[in-house]
């Protein structure tokens, strides 16, 4: 009986339990986990801030691991069947309905109502749909892409990789362009990387602390600005003194604060592109001291503002393939990852609100029950 | 000596005047002015709301009428030569440096820092540059359009087509889209004709007062809602109900309120298009009722909102194009125009601040100095 | 016991014949037809031309009729339920497997490998799955349109709607552009009433015979030239002429020839936008007469050549919208239909081989058996 | 009196001459030379293969060097004002009209007709405006661009890296794509730069002959072919292999041979899209053997092929700016670079043509009248 861990209500610690392996259903298959992620999305589950959410539930989802049993055929999207021992991972929104005015003629499927997503939209309920686990039960109709990379090169991306390649694809980065990235979190981090392998002359970052932007730096930031140590002035000048006064052609906001959508705005350049990928909770209005103006910080400047939600299919297989590719993979190589075992979940979790890791991995193997 | 209308200084009356006919330079032209335009800028520009703006002047940024005397040569962007007598028209915005960054680099003319804007940027001292005039001097380089359409015809789109066509250029309206548009002034009913040109297959209309909603509805909207009678949450409950309960896929804000822009975002459907081109003057910030929320309104909806700021030669160019062209004339034919003589400019002004007619015109023909 | 139509082989004339109703699976419909369609498609089946066709078939892939049965549930794409009577469409194309490279990463899932096409990919041993019958099975998945216009109205555009729409959006058409349009068949015609409804000032058409060009005027053309008694250098003098001597903005070819391929290209502007949607089957290499000059007809121009393959649910949902919408359905509503039973197949196809008729339906109701 | 190479008619040797140096206009400035190019449109200007070139000329379009005498002002595109002594380079279309309907309307400067470019389109009559030479005149209204990058790194890049640049753009290559670049010389290498910094997960080089070859892997190509020892047959198959079966995501075709944009067309995927950037001179027509098929080719594949011609002052600088970023110019720093004075240019000349350099510069300092 495999161990997992849960939350088993908004608040509470995480708890290990043993639950029961599934019968597999035709088509399906057991994934033996070697590493699940601890993002920040898991500690607004802990804390009880996402709607919709069916507790107790096992967290995780984005993770690695080997197909240990499969039930009938699962195949790779070039329709090439997986072998039990194939090292894969998964897309954890695994399933959108192909169905429904969103995904068929808006062509928006993240915004499809009927997402199933692992370790978010399942509760133990419906069993082993979580990472933080020995096992994982990957229901019949996911997609899995065989990884060539190692467990600790893509897990460094994580969840965090696919929605970072979203955002910068829909910055649209050109040859050239002065790149802004608030935030130097996951997501910052991966903009950063994703900003510079589209072509930006320089990669800028304003975020916190110390260590997260010597993170981004590493990760091919030009020049970092600590947001402790700024006021929005002081960052404004800053910005416009690296960009001969114009501000960024291209500002990514992965903050989370409410107030950065307004600098974000005021950071660019008049006709440039701003993209809002950090406001994954609500946190209320914008507060007044942030108060956007609409002529001065949109209409006038002629500027694109570009809400970016959740990634799909095509973003998490450019990531895995990204990530695969040795003369690409370096950024995440060097990346500093915080290891937990099951038992240290609730570490993990206060780890990462505090921000005190850039990246906590679960890794379920080696735990006894 | 032509006669002119001029606004003195911020907040005082439009007085006439007799100025002297200039010499003209090589490759430039007098215009004698059929009609020209009182629109909003001219409001703000008595009421001192625009930056830089060098008084006293004469306004009128866009008209029509005769080339009078050309010394030299006048070309048309396909290179045949203008004669006196010929019915032309141009670009308000005569000049933009092709040389910035902005103009060079970005290809974002209309932020180019050094526009000259007849009408807005010129001085009485600059000579005959502004519209409220029996005369305008073309300034070597001014590009004018020939005119088939009759005057009344295209000053019925006036600068306010320009402006709505590229708004809904920018708005990428596909096939079938649902298109809402705030405000029911020049802009907005122009941007309503744009967008069913586009190929909507709906175009709503919220705005006032009444008299403008019918001209709403005769230019091609489905329905209108009147904003005097209903409150933000009305108006939603009346989008979503037109919009089988997902909002509009493309919203064209054209109203002046800042409280306008996030119910703009409110009122759009998840993945689409908002353009903001109602917010030519400081308001202030918006308003903490109007306060927006980034997750809620921006980021979860994975929203694209546009800022639009002025229009080029492009769009001008096709605006005057389509206004010729008979099977595309029917909207502006049955626009009601409001006409002025030059005397009657403070009048015109006034009906146009309250919103008393939807296009006031100045005919500078027919008045004795 | 359903009467249907046949295909028995390639170049074999079409037989009547009964089948027996299916059993319906779960979340399945038995349509009662009141329309289908007779399309080029259908002509080049009857010959054979098409690859990997299981024959015999019954053709007629896009249809229009009631709901005669209905087993479990089925939904439309906002969720709501059909019952039955209510009249429908169904896009033919109603299976993409939504899980190989095309579908999920390449987002191009009008070339997925695994589309399932009614009355093309199915043969007579699938049962009901082509609209010359009485019934057609609706298989589960199959996403039905409830369709406010009627049958005529919708079938007036049929597959050919669609499949303009697809091209004409490909084009990105402009407000102001002029666009030409190679071939006066149903798709050319269709994508006649598309391109005027983009924004086209005026669209322009090169087709035959006289009866076609006379549609393609109704339909919305500005200007029509006949390809019987014009060579390519009077068609190129021609378009130049009306096109102030720079050739078209965009062109769509609708024609089926090869040798329109490169012509295409030399009646476009530089900087163009062209539109190959006529090569539907493999006419072999264009001929050496027609040889094109990659130098002087594509780089030089600067020109974009888009292919165009299908159309998906997204295009054929918006057509089905458009043509419901009153305000948009004239130009269908005065298109001329051949109105054929199921016995008089064999006539109808060959009325279309010569291009007798525009467009040629299928009325397979009070045929006794 | 400044030393000049000059082409005194098509398919004449290279003759150096002395000519006076201009009395510069007002905003005018002369550079002193330092590196000017060789490229394979100087070897077409030899040969007499462009049209309307004014012979004699000196040709030498792109070029570097040290402003020595300015008179006025000389500003760069952020207005700050040029000094004697500074290193700038230059956009050899030095200028577009702004004037007609490519420029205005369709805002496709490289199609302006009233391009005027140096080392091209001025005769020798015209005085110094061609790179070949010790001084250039700059016209007034030249935009300079400030060079921090060495002369070398600068050149190394030269007139292939903005056209480069610009094919990469028109590509729209996306993170994770293969890219296939057709042609392994000054403008295919520079190509493959690009698309890697655009985010390729791999390039790939077919050309000729192996030094060419060896550069494109130093320049970034995870694999290449050599088309000397393979068929079409073989490129295709060895494309496959590469691309999971499908074919490139995105194919440039920069090879100058006709053939190649056929099969630049089929080596790409489905829905993929081609540039072709090669076809600079006219070679006729395809050949038959090379006869593309318009359904298989174009049409079923869904494919966007994309003509791309010359490069606009946004290219040049990006390129400018890029070669100059410490971090992006590795690449140019390693390409070997063949250096002749101005007497060596025939042997120069010859180098280029039989493809024994990849890039050949004349560095016309230190040769004594």
């Amino acid at each position: 009986m495999p161990l997992v861990a849960v939350i088993p209500n908004p608040n509470a610690a995480v708890e290990m339990r043993e639950i029961v392996s599934p019968t597999l259903e035709l088509n399906s298959a057991l994934l033996e986990v070697e590493l699940s992620e601890v993002c920040g999305t898991d500690v607004y589950l802990q804390q009880g801030r996402l709607e919709g959410v069916p507790y107790p539930l096992i967290p995780g989802h984005v993770s690695v691991g080997h197909l240990r049993k499969i039930r009938g055929e699962m195949l790779d999207v070039d329709g090439r069947t997986f072998k039990e021992g194939d090292r894969v991972t998964f897309l954890d929104v695994h399933r959108t309905c192909n169905a429904c005015w969103y995904c068929l003629v808006a062509r928006a499927s993240t915004r499809c109502p009927h997402r199933k997503v692992y370790g978010i939209t399942y509760g133990l309920a419906d069993g082993l749909c979580g990472g933080w686990s020995q096992e994982i039960y990957l229901k019949p109709g996911t997609r899995c892409i065989r990884l060539d990379a190692t467990p600790e090169q893509f897990m460094a991306g994580g969840c965090a990789l696919p929605t970072a390649l979203h955002a910068v694809e829909r910055a649209e980065v050109k040859i050239g362009d002065v790149v802004l990235v608030l935030g130097s979190g996951p997501v910052g981090i991966n903009a950063i990387i994703m900003a510079w392998m589209s072509g930006a002359s320089r990669v800028l970052c304003i975020g916190a602390p110390q260590a997260r932007l010597d993170s981004a730096l590493k990760a091919g930031a030009a020049a970092v600005l600590n947001i402790e140590t700024t006021d929005e002035q002081q960052r404004l000048s800053w910005v416009l003194e690296q960009t001969s006064g114009r501000g960024a052609d291209v500002t990514i906001e992965a903050t989370g604060a409410p107030v950065a959508v307004a600098q974000a705005m005021r950071f660019t350049r008049d006709a440039g592109r701003v993209v809002i990928v950090g406001q994954y909770t609500d946190h209320g209005p914008m507060p007044e001291s942030a108060a956007f103006n609409p002529h001065l910080d949109l209409n006038k400047k002629h500027l694109d503002v570009r809400g970016c939600w959740g990634s799909d299919f095509s973003h998490f297989y450019r990531a895995a393939q990204i990530v695969s590719e040795p003369a690409r993979s370096g950024p995440w190589s060097t990346m500093q990852l915080a290891r937990y075992d099951l038992s240290q979940a609730n570490e993990a979790l206060e780890d990462v609100a505090a921000g005190r890791v850039l990246k906590a991995l679960i890794d379920p193997r080696g735990v006894a029950a």
